[in-house]
C-alpha cells in the first residue's frame, strides 16, 4: 500500500483537513497516477455537507482529476510512463449491463463506482461496501486503465481538469440532443457548468444566449463567445424571448420555474436539465403539449464520450477558465462557490498537498 | 345561410339543451357536410362548463365528427358529393407558418381555428373574433376541404368518429416518438384515450402494459389487447415496474405523481403526456437525470398525420369501442363520463338531432 497526502472531511461539519490515505499498487490492468491538478466541483460540497444524505466518512472529494502516469500494471497497453491523463466522476463500473456495453457506463444498472464516497468492486462487479472510494484532493491515485483518459497536449493541464466533470457534462446533452449548427441554443446559468455549455455549444455553430438572473454576466457571457445574453429577471424578458430556442441547457440548481423556460422552447425544443435543484419542480402539461416540448435530463457522459469531448477541446481550443488555488484555500473556496463567487472553477495546485 | 339544428350550453351552468345555428354554403374551396355522427370528448364537458376559462357562450361542442359531404366548392377536387369524411378538432390555420408548412397545423404559430369555440379566419389567416365555431352537436358543417378527412370504408362510421381526436392523440405521439417492433410501451389510464392507445400500440408490434389505479380495467385491458396490466395502487407496483419502459404514453388527467411513472422508464425512455392535470405537477431534476429520461407532451396531430392514422386503422381493423346515444342523452352521458362510466367513448347518432 501506498501512503499518500490527502485532504478529508471527517464530518459534515467540519472543514477539510489534512489526512493520509492508502492507494493500492496498480494491478495487472491498472495505472498508478500521480495527481497534479484537481477541480472542485459543486457536489464535492454538498457531498462533504452531506446535503444528499449519503456521504460516508471520512471523505476525501474530487473527480476533476489530471495527472501523469507512473507506474502501469501489465496488461496495460493504452497507457504508458509518463503519460498526461485525466479521472473523472467514476473510475469502475459493472462493465456487462447494457448501459456498460453501449459505452455509456455512467448509466450503469449496477451503479457507478463514483470516484470518490463511493465504492470499488467485488470480482463479479458488484459494488464492495468494504472498499471505499477516496478522490482527487490526494497526490495519487490507482484506477483501471479503462476509466482513464488521455488529455491531449494542446489543453493546458489545470485548465483541463474541470473538463472530467464539468465539461461532460455539458458537452453529452449537446452533442446527444443533437444541436446541429444554427440551431438557437440558451444556456440557464453561468458558472462552472454553463461557461462550458457556452463554449461547447458556441463551438458547435449554434446561436447561443445565455440566461442568466441577472444583468452582471452580460460582459462575462459575451466574452465567452455567447451571441447574446438576457437577464431573466428583467421585465418582459421571458415575453420577449417565448418560443424561441431549438435547444436549453438548464445549469441552474437553485429552485427556478420550468415552465417560464419550457416556454421559451419552440416547436419539438429540449430542455436538458444538469444541475439538480433540492426539490421537485412543478411542470405543466400544457406547456409540453402545446408545443410538443421535452424536458430531459443528462447525467456526466460515458468514457468513449468523454475522451472524444477532450479531443473536441483540443481541436477548438477550449478549456475551463479557473481559479489555480492551493489545498490550503479549500475550505475558503467553498465560502466564495457558495456565493458564486468564482470564474469559473477553482482547481487545486496538488503541488501545494507535496510540500 | 343555412338553418341548422343543434345542441348549445348557454351558459358554464346550463345543460345542453335544442339551438338552432347558421352554416354558410359553402365557398370554392369547402365542402358542406352532413352529421352523422359525433364523438363525445373529454374536453367537452371542460368547455360547456368553462373548467378552462375560454368558454364562449353559445357553446356547440363536439370536434369527432363523421359525415357525408353533401355540396362542393367549385374548386375542391379531393372530396365529392356522398364521399364520407371526417372532421377533427381543427377546420382552419394560418397555413403559412412553420408548423403549417410542415403539415403540423395543429401547432400553428397563429392559433388553430378550433372546430368549436374558437374562430374562423380573416383573408391574412388571422383568427377573426367576430366569426365563432360551433362543432358537431349539429346536423351539418361546413370545412375548407382541405381539413377533411376521408374515412376508409373498412371503418364503421360510428366507431370512427372518435378517431379524429382520440385516435390521433395517441397515435401521433407513438409514431413522433418512434416506437417500434418489440419495445416495451405502458400505457396509463384506460379511458377514451388511453384504449385508442393500447390498440395503436400493439398494432405497431410493441409490447404494451396498461398501467391503472385499480384492478377493474385488467380484463378489458387485456381484451384489447395488452400484454401485460399493472394496479398501480398494488404495494410494490411501482418497484417492481421499475426501469422497463421504452415509452410510456400517459392518458391520465387526474393529478398523478410523474416522478412515480418516469422511474418506471429505462435508460433514454420517453413519458408522453396527452392528458392534462389541472395543476403543475412536481418533477425531479434527479428521475430525470439519472437515466436520461424525457418528459415530452404531444397535442392531436396534423391533417396529413390524421389521415395516415385512419388508413392505419383500415389496414389494421382498428376502430374505437363506443357507446352509441342519442342527442337528447347528452346531458346524462356528460355526468357518466365524470363518473369514467363510459366504455369507451360516447358517440352520438346525429340522426336523433334530425327528428
Amino acid at each position: 500500500m501506498l501512503q499518500t497526502p490527502a485532504y478529508a472531511a471527517l464530518d459534515a461539519r467540519s472543514p477539510l483537513a489534512p489526512f493520509s490515505i492508502e492507494r493500492r499498487e496498480p494491478g495487472p490492468h491498472e495505472v498508478l497516477i500521480d495527481i497534479l491538478y484537481c477541480g472542485v466541483c459543486h457536489s464535492d460540497l454538498h457531498q462533504v455537507r452531506d446535503d444528499w444524505g449519503a456521504a460516508r466518512f471520512p471523505m476525501v472529494p474530487g473527480h476533476e482529476i489530471v495527472g501523469r502516469v507512473v507506474r502501469v500494471g501489465d496488461a496495460v497497453t493504452t497507457h504508458k510512463t509518463g503519460d498526461v491523463v485525466g479521472v473523472g466522476v467514476f473510475v469502475d463500473s459493472c462493465r456487462r449491463c447494457p448501459s456498460c456495453q453501449a459505452g455509456e457506463e455512467q448509466y450503469c444498472d449496477l451503479g457507478i463506482s463514483a470516484t470518490y464516497n463511493g465504492f470499488d468492486r467485488d470480482a463479479d462487479g458488484r459494488l464492495d461496501k468494504s472498499r471505499p472510494t477516496y478522490g482527487g484532493y490526494s497526490t495519487r491515485i490507482t484506477v483501471d486503465a479503462e476509466y482513464v483518459l488521455r488529455i491531449p497536449d494542446a489543453i493546458p493541464l489545470d485548465r483541463a481538469a474541470p473538463l472530467l466533470c464539468a465539461g461532460i457534462t455539458t458537452y453529452s446533452p449537446l452533442k446527444h440532443f443533437g444541436v446541429k449548427p444554427g440551431d438557437k441554443v440558451a444556456v440557464v446559468g453561468l458558472g462552472g457548468l454553463g461557461h462550458m455549455g457556452v463554449k461547447f455549444a458556441v463551438a458547435m455553430g449554434t446561436h447561443v444566449t445565455v440566461l442568466s438572473t441577472s444583468e452582471s454576466k452580460r460582459d462575462d457571457a459575451l466574452a465567452l463567445g455567447a451571441h447574446e445574453f438576457a437577464a431573466t429577471r428583467e421585465p418582459g424578458a421571458f415575453r420577449r424571448l417565448a418560443r424561441q430556442f431549438d435547444l436549453i441547457l438548464d445549469t441552474a440548481a437553485a429552485p427556478h420555474d420550468y415552465n417560464a423556460y419550457l416556454n421559451l422552447l419552440r416547436l419539438d425544443g429540449t430542455m436538458v436539465l444538469v444541475g439538480l435543484p433540492d426539490e421537485p419542480m412543478p411542470v405543466s402539461a400544457g406547456v409540453l403539449t402545446s408545443r410538443r416540448r421535452r424536458l430531459a435530463g443528462s447525467m456526466i457522459g460515458g468514457i468513449r464520450e468523454t475522451q472524444e469531448m477532450l479531443d473536441f477541446c483540443a481541436a477548438h481550443g477550449i478549456a475551463s477558465d479557473i481559479e489555480l488555488i492551493d489545498i490550503a484555500d479549500i475550505n475558503e473556496a467553498y465560502e466564495r462557490m457558495l456565493k458564486g463567487d468564482v470564474r469559473y472553477r477553482f482547481v487545486i495546485d496538488i503541488a501545494s498537498l507535496r510540500q
